[in-house]
């Protein structure tokens, strides 16, 4: 690993790290931003699923990250602050930047485990906070692997990886079209769909459930009637009174209940 | 309850919703901003441990909300969202305000229950929406109250308050200096101080604690190893690499633990 310096913001081997909001919201063509130290770490580490395409450092950062840069096989660019604000389109403070290739999207399917397996289903979540937190309490409470619907925002989103504290670069993910699909592919991969409702049965008896997919929908409506009823409805018990969780915390203390015999015996 | 319209921004009547962001930062004497409807109506129920000083509106809200308003015993002011906006000093989409009196804060250990008790304190905490997050979590959970280091932030800061979704104005909270000064009133009290860490004894196998309180600090640094040492360390179990929690989901986690016995039995 030899860091090549770059002065000149306009610089073609930067390019894609140029007018970086903007192409947050369009997207990169196969590509993802990671920021930060913490992200890159995950990132470089062997835990990641992705592959690496380029580094960018403020020079000041280089010496605490060159042991994890040792192995990569990608180019690491040093650049000043000053340009690294100028080719991202606003202040890079952490002065830690890098691309990361999206590769191929696994099927489906292809990622639910034979015996048991904990999958989270994800419908209709459009709020990046709550992606990048429902993956991190994913690989805190060790599910197989996290399914979209089409709705649903991208893990990869820039903010959505830094909230996941980089486990949407380590949970396994992939998209289907619909909340049906996903009901779908639970009756394929008998898997018990879990649905948390207020109605439901108290998560806190549940017996245990060695195959299942928890649903999360959005915070205010929440599921669909319609995938509810294919659902087994799950409660938390809360205080009278009182009838909400921030998604992504619901989320946790039902991976939490669900997951909790296999990490006990981990 | 008669609505009275204002069009001039300079109204001293006003004066209170006036430069709200730098006033978020310095305080208000006494009082509180409280933004969007549900905060509002979560205000104006009887679930509020505050007093409203004066609502403001754009005109467009008032149907809605007038049945909410009927009993209120305080001027509600009607002013187009350019006005709103020209007072607060930044856009308000929602076009809901409304000030309301902090009143003299309780005694910490006024706010212990006789019997069964659940707390949660917080040392250092200094992210707003950590701590929104964990009063909506206290909530939901039957925590009886919630207890402050001065190091941690007000809850009743305007964001705190919306990420709490209105529970830092009913769960009761007092401050007290230090963290050593928590844990001397769980001596006082008996209360069993619970400290979250991952070489602790395992929450899910933990024996009934009628009188707890859950102590949670920042989520980098933790809470200081002085007072780790003077409570009982509990782990919640995760997956063998992962060795963090946001705190309020930790938290949650762990008063759905703690709270759960009160909970299923109300």
């Amino acid at each position: 690993m030899t860091p090549i310096p770059i002065d000149d913001p306009g610089d073609p081997r930067l390019d894609a790290y140029t007018r970086m909001r903007e192409r947050d919201l369009v997207g990169r063509e196969g590509r993802f931003i990671a920021e930060g130290e913490v992200v890159l770490r995950v990132l470089l580490s062997g835990r990641a699923r992705f592959r690496v395409e380029s580094v960018l450092l403020s020079p000041e950062r280089l010496p605490g990250l060159a042991p994890a840069l040792a192995g990569l096989d990608a180019p690491v660019y040093l650049a000043s602050r000053a340009v690294m604000g100028a080719v991202a389109g606003f202040p890079i403070h952490r002065g830690v930047l890098a691309l990361g290739l999206r590769g191929a999207e696994p099927s489906p399917d292809a990622l639910v485990p034979p015996g048991p397996a904990l999958l989270v289903g994800l419908v209709g979540l459009a709020n990046h906070d709550n992606v990048g937190g429902i993956f991190r309490n994913a690989a805190a409470f060790g599910a197989d692997a996290v399914l979209l619907d089409a709705e649903t925002c991208d893990p990869l989103y820039r903010k959505a990886i830094r909230v996941s504290a980089g486990t949407s670069l380590t949970v396994p993910f992939a998209r289907l079209p619909t909340g049906d699909a996903l009901l779908d592919l639970c009756t394929r991969q008998a898997l018990t769909p879990l649905a948390l409702s207020p109605r439901g049965e108290a998560i806190t008896t549940l017996p245990p459930l060695p195959r299942a997919l928890l649903l999360l929908g959005t915070e205010g409506p929440g599921l669909p009637e319609a995938l509810m009823a294919r659902a087994r409805r799950v409660a938390i018990p809360m205080a009278p009174g009182v009838d909400s969780l921030n998604v992504a915390v619901a989320g946790a203390v039902a991976l939490h209940r669900l997951g909790g015999g296999r990490l006990a015996e981990a």
